[in-house]
């Protein structure tokens, strides 16, 4: 029986993060990491196989970096945990001892059950697998009819990127009124349909699938909620993810009411020296402290690289509980992002809070040839001032424009700090600073906590 | 002889901005602006007055949100302060009466009067001055030879924009080996080099000005130190700017070694009533706390701001000393920038640092279509871990990336608590969140730091 310091399960950006960090941490220390494909692909940029990038080899992300560090991969696939052994078995029948053992194990696509006609040939999803999205693509390139379930980024993205092929009949349907609205105030999920529908996307809102209609086992059109019929070739479900953790619970950690992995603040399980990390481990609301199921590969490897530094003993702090989610897209050209509390989910929430919009141009003068409309919109705690959301949309620069209110909020800073700190613009990449939008919205909240 | 309660004297961003917010915190209050000019220009954008904007018009920053919000402007310029008073006189021989009075009369171009020739028809400037640049437009526009002295950031933007008429000759002098290398460390400032002869500019580093020879009272060519004589139709001085402060000397005002307006960290001057913000303030280092002389339309328009609010009495605290300089440019395509500390001036204030560099591309996977190059680099204060200051060049996401940087320095964020933070990323939009570069500068540093 092999035995290894460290054993990995899952070599996604978690998995990828945690085995990097933890070895570079402790390069005196084995790791194993045990994942069941080959070739990984870039969890985010999936949607963009099938189109821009052409192909799912454009995509890859493997575990070289870690086998760069020193660490070693099997392919394979674990099927037992004996956890007082600290011993695990895999489908090739070897067996391994650990010392620490990290669950990876991501998330997999939840299956519409609800639908008639979900398990019909030709309902797809987009799984995080090389091999599955490798003949997806191919399938997806000679559909002309296709429909798309759920109107999350993902979905959203998918839709956006098929349409793109002038001659393919794309439709997206969506429950709510609008797309993106568990990310997004109304207003700007609003805007969002406006450049959806500006695509070549059908999209159907304030909607549902009623059936997916089948012929010979086979997808043939779906039934919509409120009569619509739509042929399709091939029917794509985008309606969210569910923590990978069959494995975890066998081997009898405790999951969560989302079915994630329970762990604290150092991503440890309730059992030592068992961790669990990225879409398959329990997220806090980073405002609320409760309970969510944020699934990003941003936030799974910020984890991963606490869980890095930390797998043998607490050598970095992480000076605050929760995750914070932040989220960015682009479609038809207008970037979309947040972080932290939306209006929505304050008001569900019952936190007091207080909304500073501004609106602007992204360029100054105006009159600079790339200029767009930038909105930015910050959800402040009135009684301190303190940031706890932000929204925005614009060009390219919104996607690390949030990340300064990201930070802000990681950090607790006021709008009355906001409107003090020092900025950098510039005529070519940024707002006026006599009208950065970010402050120009910190002052609009002050004036709304005044009233 | 009429009355105000707030006098502001100049109509540049920082003029505008402590009007238009001092008006909004105040509504009850008079407010006077005189300016010189009618029309005003937006300072950073006149180097694109030259190419990109085609035109003096396009380029135009004007008092109307201050009159909005219900000032009254006067185009007229002051001659006469009488401090116990409390009285001004104007050129048009007016007489005011004011309660609260603020400089805010900007900079001017520096003169070489070190250079012979200096003096000569055809040596122009860039002065923040609509008529001057107009007329300084339509002089480059038949001026075949060029040459830009001082390879700053304006001299850098000029030359860029004028460079991109291909008919035109145009020659960029510095007498430091790099260009910009007050605000980048050598490597960065080496990479601007190498972009900047990619573009048609004829760069000369190491190099400087002997003597502007003239023909009749006018340029006709520049002698270089190491021998070249450049033919020029025109000289264009960009060696830097000086505090605009003649009047408020000659109204009994302090002045520091740069002859900028001595005041706190409210913009208060020795005078009771009396302050002075933006370019002819002056500034602190927010790192050092040293006396230092940035001037930048963003750092004029925060100081601005927190003038407007505390006209009539601390409202807003300043929970900072200094004024932190963040630039950013873009030239040949490639964005620089920087915030706080860099290498040479940490060893020059003897500031114990370390840097943690990282390189990689701003979007993922590097297949996405618009992906550039994307550095970061980080300057640590050891001990801590605290962020003194940071440099990056890549695209145009650069110029939001730095204000992350800039945030996280002025919330003296250590790069422990960068590495666990969470960020917003996106194929489309950023770097891969297994390798967002900004945080694996900051585990470099943190390496660095264990050595």
């Amino acid at each position: 029986m092999k035995k290894y310091d460290v054993i990995i399960i899952g070599g996604g950006p978690s998995g990828i993060i945690t085995g990097v960090t933890g070895k570079k941490q402790n390069p005196e220390k084995s790791f194993l990491m045990i994942k069941k494909e080959e070739k990984g692909l870039v969890p985010c940029g999936i949607p963009y196989i099938f189109h821009d990038l052409k192909d799912v080899s454009q995509n890859t992300m493997g575990p070289k970096p870690f086998i760069d560090t020193g660490g070693d991969v099997l392919i394979d696939e674990v099927t037992d945990i004996d956890i007082n052994k600290k011993t695990l078995t895999t489908k090739k029948t070897e067996m391994f001892q650990y010392n620490k053992l990290v669950f990876a194990t991501g998330s997999t696509p939840s299956i519409p059950t609800f639908i008639k006609g979900y398990d019909l040939e030709g309902v797809e999803y987009i799984k995080k697998s090389y091999d599955y999205i490798d003949k997806l693509k191919i399938k997806t390139d000679v559909s002309r009819n296709i429909v798309v379930i759920g109107g999350g980024f993902i979905g959203v993205e998918v839709a956006e990127q098929l349409a793109k092929f002038k001659d393919k009949n794309v439709s997206l349907v969506e429950m709510e009124k609008f797309c993106l609205y568990r990310a997004f105030s109304k207003e700007v999920a609003e805007k969002a349909n406006e450049v959806i529908n500006k695509t070549n996307i059908n999209l159907f809102t304030n909607n549902k699938i009623n059936e997916i209609i089948g012929e010979n086992g086979k997808v043939k059109s779906v039934k919509l909620a409120r009569g619509e019929e739509l042929k399709a070739d091939i029917v794509i479900s985008a309606i969210g993810y569910k923590p990978n953790t069959e494995l975890a619970q066998k081997a009898g950690l405790e999951l969560n009411s989302n079915g994630a992995i329970r762990c604290d603040n150092y991503l440890r399980t309730i059992e030592k020296d068992i961790f669990a990390v990225g879409d398959c481990s329990q997220t806090i609301g980073f405002v609320t402290g409760r309970t969510d199921s944020i699934m990003l590969a941003s936030t799974a490897t910020a984890e991963a690289r606490i869980l890095g530094y930390n797998l043998f003993g607490i050598k970095l702090l992480r000076n605050f509980v929760g995750t914070l989610s932040v989220f960015s897209t682009e479609i038809g050209g207008t970037v979309f992002a947040s972080a932290g509390a939306i209006e929505q989910s304050a008001k569900y929430e019952n936190i007091e809070y207080v909304a500073g919009k501004f609106t602007d141009v992204d360029r100054h003068p105006c009159t600079i040839e790339d200029t767009k409309e930038l909105m930015v919109k910050l959800i402040v705690s009135p009684r301190t001032g303190t940031i706890i959301g932000g929204e925005m949309y614009g060009g390219k620069s919104v996607g690390e424009l949030i990340n300064v209110v990201g930070l802000a909020i990681q950090k607790e800073v006021t709008v009355y700090e906001l409107i003090s700190f020092q900025i950098g613009t510039h005529p070519l990449l940024t707002t006026a600073p006599t009208k950065y939008v970010l402050i120009k919205a910190a002052e609009i909240a002050i004036a709304q906590m005044n009233k």
